[in-house]
C-alpha cells in the first residue's frame, strides 16, 4: 500500500501518477489521519519527514521505502530507521531553482533599496540622491557547495559577483573561485559583502556562526541563512542587526519554527524574514513527482540501487 | 575650456581624468552656476542634458561637443543643436548592467512575495500556505530591443524565462525568440506574464500603452516601464492597478518628474515605484568616465568619427 502524508498533490500530480501506475496512492493531510490498519500495510510512505517519530514509525510494520518530499533530514528518527534498514530517498535537487531565484532576489532587494523605495512611496517622497548598488564585483562566500550552493554560485557569477565557497574539506569545486575549509571560511568573513549558508544541521555545523564569528562581518555585509536555523547564534545575530553592525540579513530558517511571536527577529527593519519558503514554489510538487515516479519504477523492478537521492543514514545527509 | 554641469564626479573620477589629460575640467553643480564668460569659452560640455534650453545653448558660442551623461535625448533643444552642427555623444550602454539587475530584482520581488513577507513580519505572522512563484517558464515581452533590452533579455533567459521582443520593423534579434513590430506586439499583450518597456519617448511611441492596449493584459500580468513615462496612459494604468485588473506594475519613469504629490500612483499597494533610478548606481559615473576619456582622446586627435555613442539628431536617438 502506498501512502502520502502530505496532501499537496494537485489534480495534475494525481493524473501523472495514474498515467504510469495502477496501484493507488492513499493521500492523507497528516500522519495522524492514517488509520492503524493502513499504517500496518503501508510499504511505501511519501512524506515531508517531520511527522515521523520514533514512536509512530513502529506502526509501519511492512514499510520498505520512504520517499521524502524535503531534503533536510534532521527531524527523522535516525536510530529507528537504521534498525529497520529502510530505503530512504529525499527531494535533493528539487530546491535549486527556487532557492537560486530567492537568493538573487533577496540580494537585489538590498542592492536596489526596494524596501526603502516602498517606504518613500508611503510618504509620497521622490528622493534620488541616494545611489543604489549593484551585484557586480560584490564578494559572496557560500557555506555549502552541494547542488544548491553551486546553482546559487552560478547565478551570482552570471551577475558578475566574485564567489568563494566553503565545504568540509575545502575541496575545489566549480563555479567557486576558491573553496575553504569550514575553519578557514569562518576566519575570513570580513572579506565578503554577502555571507550565505545553505548548510544542513549536523553535529559539526551546530552554532558555527557564533557571536565571535558574526563579529567578523563588516558593517556593509548581509548575512543570509537558507539552510537550517541551528547553525547560527540567533540572539547574537539579532543584536548585530539591532545595533546596525551589519547592513542586514535574510533569514528563511530558524531554530524554532514557526518563529515564536516574541522573537526579537520580528521587530528588525533590516531583516528580510521568510517562513522557510525559499525552496518552495508552485513548481515544487511537480518536480517531486518526477523523482517519485522514477524511484517507484526502480523500486518495483527491485532495482533500488538505481533510485535517485538515496540517503545514507550513517552520514545524516 | 571643458565644463561639466554635473558635480557627481568623485575623487577617483577626477584622478582618472588627470592621469590622462593636462587640460582641466571645470565642475559646476548646475548650468545656472556657470558664469557667462565661461559659457562663451566652453568647447566641451559634459551634462545630463536636461539643463540645456533653446535659450542658454546660445551662450555657448565656441561649443563643439556635448558629452551627455544620460541616454535619453527628449529634453534636448533639437532644433538649436542641429543648426549648430554640434557633436553629441551620449552614455548609451552605461545603463545596461544596473537596469538588468533592477528588472530581475523587481520581477523576483513579485514572484517571491517579498512585499507580502515584509508585511507579515510587521504583524509577526508565520504563514507558509501561500506558494510563491518562479521566473522559470514565465513569458516576457520586451518593447525595445536595443542594448538595454537585449541585456535584460539575456538575464531573463538565464532564469529560464521565455522572451520575445518588439522593435520598429520586427527585425529578428538575439536573444529574443520572436520579435514583433510595434503593432503586432501591442496586439499580443495577453500572452505575457511580464510586459516591459525600455522605449524612448518619440512621436511614434507617445501613449502607445493606451487604455485599450492595457486592457489586453491578463489578471496575473505585471507591467514594467523603465524607458520614458510618456509611452503610457498613466491615468488608465492607475485604474487598472487600483481595480486589480493586473497583478502589479513596476514604474521608474513618469510623464511628470518628480511625480506630483497628488498623483494616484503613490497610493497603490501593488506598484513598485522608483524615482527614475533603475539605470543609476554607485558604478554609473565610473562607466561614464570610460566613455568620456575615450571620446576625449578621439576628439583631440580630430577623429570624431571614432567617438563612441555619436547621436544622430535627425533620428531623436
Amino acid at each position: 500500500m502506498i501512502v502520502s502524508t502530505s496532501d499537496e498533490w494537485r489534480q495534475t500530480h494525481v493524473e501523472s501518477w495514474q498515467r504510469e501506475n495502477k496501484e493507488e496512492v492513499f493521500i492523507y493531510s497528516c500522519i495522524e489521519e492514517v488509520p492503524l490498519e493502513v499504517r500496518k500495510e503501508t510499504d511505501v510512505l511519501i512524506t515531508f519527514g517531520n511527522d515521523l517519530t520514533k514512536e509512530n514509525i513502529h506502526d509501519f510494520e511492512s514499510l520498505k521505502w520512504i520517499q521524502l518530499l524535503s531534503a533536510g533530514l534532521e527531524d527523522l528518527p535516525f536510530h529507528e530507521l537504521r534498525k529497520k534498514k529502510l530505503l530512504i530517498t529525499n527531494a535533493r535537487g528539487v530546491h535549486c531553482r527556487s532557492m537560486k531565484e530567492y537568493v538573487i532576489g533577496a540580494m537585489l532587494h538590498f542592492e536596489k533599496h526596494f524596501h526603502r523605495f516602498l517606504q518613500l512611496k508611503e510618504n509620497r517622497v521622490w528622493e534620488r540622491e541616494t545611489l543604489v548598488g549593484e551585484l557586480v564585483d560584490r564578494k559572496v562566500l557560500v557555506f555549502g557547495t552541494g547542488t544548491i550552493g553551486c546553482e546559487i554560485g552560478e547565478a551570482a557569477q552570471f551577475f558578475g559577483m566574485r564567489i568563494d565557497g566553503v565545504n568540509t574539506k575545502g575541496s575545489v569545486k566549480e563555479p567557486f573561485e576558491r573553496v575553504y575549509t569550514m575553519a578557514e571560511g569562518l576566519e575570513r568573513l570580513e572579506e565578503y559583502d554577502y555571507v550565505l549558508s545553505v548548510l544542513p544541521y549536523t553535529p559539526s555545523t551546530k552554532n558555527i556562526f557564533s557571536d565571535e564569528v558574526l563579529g567578523r562581518l563588516h558593517s556593509e555585509a548581509v548575512f543570509m541563512n537558507l539552510g537550517r536555523g541551528g547553525v547560527v547564534d540567533e540572539e547574537s545575530l539579532a543584536v548585530h542587526l539591532k545595533e546596525k553592525k551589519i547592513k542586514g540579513a535574510v533569514l528563511d530558517v530558524f531554530v524554532e519554527e514557526p518563529l515564536p511571536r516574541d522573537h526579537a527577529f520580528w521587530g528588525l527593519p533590516n531583516l528580510l524574514l521568510t517562513p522557510h519558503m525559499s525552496a518552495k514554489s508552485d513548481h515544487y510538487m511537480t518536480r517531486c513527482m518526477e523523482i517519485l515516479l522514477e524511484n517507484y519504477r526502480n523500486f518495483t523492478r527491485n532495482e533500488s540501487h538505481r533510485m535517485r537521492n538515496l540517503v545514507d543514514l550513517a552520514k545524516y545527509y
